[in-house]
């Protein structure tokens, strides 16, 4: 059994529930007051169950993908809940992964200046990581991510179950996120056994479920003390710059959580170029990674696209590329590296001294 | 001299500060990171002072209708911003009253999750009730304040000598404002002052800067107990029900606090009707709000638009008005009124009661 608990916030205090059936989340709910915006791919597996719980009038089915994450998709998701007779007092389920979560999320922010939504969240990432914070994103003209809000659901119900349905490379990406978390609050304990159990996991992703729990608690410690994101929750961006840049010149192919596992050794390489740790403390740390990278080289031609990606990173200030550096596990801290050579030639020679073999 | 005071916010605290120049409010700020969203009528007046302070380039202009308080408006200034270089740490100026305030507070909340901005009040009612409390409302699609969020600037600025711009209705309906917040709040002996001085008032508004700090105070206490409008703070509904049907009756051609000036004496009238309220009681409020009425009287032909309007208000349940009735100045509390013919007469019977001439 998992154990349920409270995440503090400014806004509202909610729950987190684990649950054997996701089905829990329309408990003690009035049929007539709740809606859903369900992941396409989600409600073609679980409609036939969703039918005794709520109105198919009252269910709005979005594809999960970037080009929804946008305000005119929210615009269209409020005009359908109001023409609906969605009121005031009535309840939004989210049910999906990370896109599902943001467009609702957003449209329950501006919604009646806020109203009452609940998410189960469907992939590893979002059970794992994105189900608390408060954060939302949402894409605007032509800018990724310019809009958001701070508005957490009421409660969150995570259910393993949908683990099983999820393509391997989003349980690698659910995994490198969660081995961040471990990292960052020094848990080098259960990120050793979460990579011992790593052929089981991929094999049995329901079994995960002790990992997401720890995942989340050492998340909650930082969301809350650190709500609006305004410093202290930034250690959470450790693996995250260097990872972002390695998203963008694949063009998304690589998944966010294994590009955030090579984020984590590039910024631990670096942390060694810089003097703040230890050669054996990073090759440590390289063992507990190495089972999660990603296959991504970078090659001397495709360096500067990746400095450039880098260079855009919204932490930066000034000339400089703001990342999170560490002195060992547990110990992450922001820092503003200068953006020239000789950052540029130490993150080449990461891939120089661990990838020789692929170089171009 | 008046006092500046911090309002604390489950978001930030904010600051009030009454100052002698509204141009306060750009010391110690940086000229590249300050942008103003201005009412078309001010910017007009005070343009030449502004140049000093800010880039032309930084500036937008908005007409303050009714037709601009709207989501499109919102995304008009969104790329104004972004296009502009506003960055996350940059501050949003809003010069202007509660349509400027709406917009400017709505963009703010979801701008890169929320950027800082300030408030310069120019309006009256602005001033004495909007810049605080930390709401925004904004129309979208056909629907009246759809959207919007809690979100207060991090400072406003009351600079008194904007009244002297303002036409007479404006100064009429903030102190319909403010004698509401002071009968919520039982301070008869500060409503009866600002009656004895009201002649003064119209003549040399800036003097109302006096009675603008207490209506503030009053309503920075209700909202620290009740930011997110749950319940405690629905007595500043005293007066709002019953004179936004007035409103809506006379296409907004009644200015909204005389409509509320109406509203409470008809909230009273209602009081007495139902057992609440003694008549003495009734007729000594009736004193004081006498003279700020507007010029309004509901005819039995009109008696119909009025009712419809009311049984649209957001705070209704079911076949109920949902009302703020009161035992006296001081104590005021909600109670659902059933939505029927003897309310109709009620409210019909006031009418016949103090303005017997004109009933058609």
């Amino acid at each position: 059994m998992h154990e349920d608990f409270v995440v503090k916030s400014r806004v509202q205090d909610y729950q987190v529930l684990f649950v054997q059936d996701f089905i829990a989340a329309f408990d003690g709910k009035d049929r007539d007051e709740v809606f859903v915006i369900a992941d396409k791919v989600v409600i073609d597996m679980v409609n036939d169950r969703l039918k005794d719980l709520v109105d198919e009038r009252c269910i709005h089915v979005v594809e999960a993908l970037e080009e929804h994450k946008t305000l005119k998709k929210c615009e269209e998701i409020l005009l359908w809940l109001v023409g609906q007779g969605f009121r005031k007092n009535h309840t939004l389920i989210a049910l999906g992964g990370g896109i599902i979560q943001d467009v609702t999320a957003f449209v329950s922010t501006v919604l009646y200046r806020g109203i009452d939504w609940v998410f189960i969240p469907t992939t590893l990432l979002s059970q794992a990581d994105s189900c608390i914070g408060s954060k939302s994103s949402i894409n605007f003209s032509s800018y990724k991510n310019l809009l958001g809000a701070f508005y957490p659901p009421k409660e969150i119900f995570i259910d393993a179950n949908f683990l099983k349905t999820l393509p391997q490379s989003e349980i690698k990406s659910g995994i490198g996120e969660i081995l961040h978390f471990y990292l960052v609050d020094g848990r080098v304990d259960l990120a050793e056994k979460l990579i011992r159990s790593y052929t089981e996991c991929l094999k049995s992703p329901e079994s995960l479920a002790e990992y997401i729990e720890e995942s989340l608690k050492i998340k909650k410690a930082m969301v809350e003390i650190d709500e609006f994101d305004k410093d202290k929750r930034n250690v959470f961006n450790y693996g995250h710059t260097f990872g972002h840049a390695i998203e963008a010149v694949t063009s998304y192919s690589i998944n966010h959580g294994q590009a955030v596992t090579m984020g984590m050794d590039i910024a631990n390489h670096l942390s060694v170029a810089l003097g703040y740790l230890k050669e054996e403390s990073r090759a440590a740390l390289h063992k507990i990674l190495e089972k999660n990278l990603p296959d991504f080289r970078l090659t001397r031609q495709c360096a500067d696209d990746y400095m450039k990606a880098l260079s855009r990173d919204k932490k930066n200030t000034g000339n400089n590329v703001g990342c999170i550096l560490t002195r060992g596990a547990g110990d992450m801290f922001k820092v503003q590296v200068p953006f020239d050579e000789r950052l540029k030639n130490q993150i080449l020679s990461y891939f120089e001294l661990y990838q020789p073999v692929l170089l171009g």
